[in-house]
């Protein structure tokens, strides 16, 4: 009976410092962590300049409980910010995060919560350094990660200059088009259901790209077209992407296919992967990189523009919150 | 015509990139911020350690838009995260805010908000970095504060020793007095309720107490008796409280008197008004700090605990969500 009771507890039944205790249990600090969870802040060193993102993610809005399990809910909500950081150019150091929680929720669905946070902070190389814990009426999970730099400058969005040229690495397309099959109720293509549901940041990417010199750099959110666009509004500069460099993935295939939708709207046009792009010199563009575009001068009557093969892309461009 | 929709704007008919250029609009910027708002990551120096604090407060938990003004809400949100760093003797230096606002939500109110944040922040010298933004059923704030430690150590919870003196600087009862008179439908007193509505944290006073040698600090955010709780057990000593030594503030008392209540329940059990209690070696208590009570050795059968005039409070001792 008692596994049984535990079985069902909820988050209200708990209490709120059990379940503090609960989250916080065997948390594994590194050096650089001298005071972890349980004092008025968290207390740690940085290694050049410090990098700070934040991130809000609440049910009905970012995520739901019958789509996302509560692990990849904890991957999804660490990733997105770590690749904030990544797109600096930097290494994640320190992470808090703040969960607003209804009554009922059942503990489990926190503690699995709470394996996927940490394994996906591990993954990304980030320690889980304090936070908060309030009721609310739907899940609410804000996560902020702060980063260094090291010894060299961090990345920024206003770097690209004409003639340097435009890479990319890791997934594009994978979780918009698995976000259009999950909304016409289906639940494969796999690969591309679990991208929405749990993004797959490729780590190190940044830092790499840092390190080859590129001259800007933004993680994929909204949609390439749109995070491209705020390169090329923070540079002055235009972009042209050229179509045929671009691979479109297996799933996004599978999924364009069976909506008969464009595959490569979801390619451009799709955010939640949180690949990296990036503007390099001709001929510094690092290994694993892909070659997707030039950047050019923005032209005086259009201002800094994305086109694709020289013209305007008329599909969509990504989303925005409130108008969605 | 047009002031008249401006004035009924909301967040939805604005949308969310016109309602961040409006929230980040002439940002003041210090020489230690090198990247504001606007890039993936804000960019700014540390000197000493990080110190990192964040806090979540929703709408019908934390407060109510029928009690508090915009302003207010937003002078609280950064003030409670500001007296964790406080309460670490740091200072802050970089803050990152996340909101969750419904779309029928006025902009006016966001603005009010906002002056309320930009105020309180430079009451308390921090700057506002950057943030997210995204739609939500509550208005839900999340704010993390990042700081640094100086040339000093962090002060700690765990560091009172037996023979300290216990000495706080700030309010003590006056947001549970508020509280309590709001809840009966008073209005006022309104020195009280304004507490409740917007804390008076006593900036400066962390830092003040880091320098003349506290060796333990917390700020009164849960009732002065949980959370020197929280020192008594993190140093593994008892306190002993002189209720003479306790000087209750008129607005205090009115309400106690208004409720038939006793006014020592909300000076050692209410929260919220984030004063500062530190314990202090005999003789290195500084200026404007009152000397309440004493450290002694934990007692083998009790273990650590916080007593006043040497017996168990019976009286309130703050709260906990969930169990409200």
């Amino acid at each position: 009976m008692t596994s049984g009771s535990a079985q069902n507890e909820t988050v209200g039944d708990l209490g709120e410092f059990p379940l503090i205790s609960l989250i916080t249990r065997n948390l594994a600090l590194p050096p650089a962590v001298s005071v972890g969870p349980g004092d008025d802040c968290a207390v740690y060193l940085i290694n050049g300049s410090a990098l700070t993102t934040t991130d809000m993610l609440i049910e009905g809005v970012h995520f739901r409980r019958s789509w996302s399990s509560p692990a990849e809910i904890g991957h999804k909500c660490v990733a997105v910010n770590l690749a904030d950081v990544e797109a600096m150019g930097g290494t994640p150091v320190a992470m808090v995060i703040s969960l607003g929680l209804p009554s009922d929720l059942p503990v489990t669905w926190v503690k699995e919560f709470m394996t996927g946070v940490r394994e996906e902070a591990e993954l990304g190389g980030v320690a889980l350094v304090g936070g908060d814990m309030t009721s609310a009426r739907d899940i609410t999970i804000s996560v902020t990660v702060i980063g260094e730099t090291g010894g060299r400058g961090p990345v920024l969005r206003s770097g690209a200059r004409p003639d340097d040229v435009v890479a990319v690495r890791g997934r594009l397309g994978w979780a918009a088009a698995g976000l259009a099959a999950l909304l016409r109720g289906f639940r494969s293509p796999r690969a591309a259901v679990d991208s929405q549901r749990a993004p797959q940041v490729p780590y190190g990417a940044g830092r790499q790209a840092a390190e080859a010199g590129a001259s800007a750099m933004i993680d994929v959110s909204d949609g390439l077209l749109a995070d491209l666009g705020h390169i090329a509004e923070a540079s002055e500069v235009s972009i042209d992407l050229d179509s045929a460099r671009f691979t479109v993935a297996d799933p996004v295939h599978a999924v364009a296919s069976a909506l008969n939708a464009d595959p490569l709207g979801f390619v451009l046009g799709g955010g939640e992967d949180h690949a990296m792009a990036a503007t390099f010199a001709p001929g510094k563009v690092p290994d694993g990189w892909d070659v997707v575009g030039l950047v050019g001068h923005a032209d005086e009557e259009t201002g800094p523009v994305v086109l694709v093969d020289g013209a305007q892309w008329e599909g969509d461009k990504g989303w925005t919150h409130f108008r969605s």
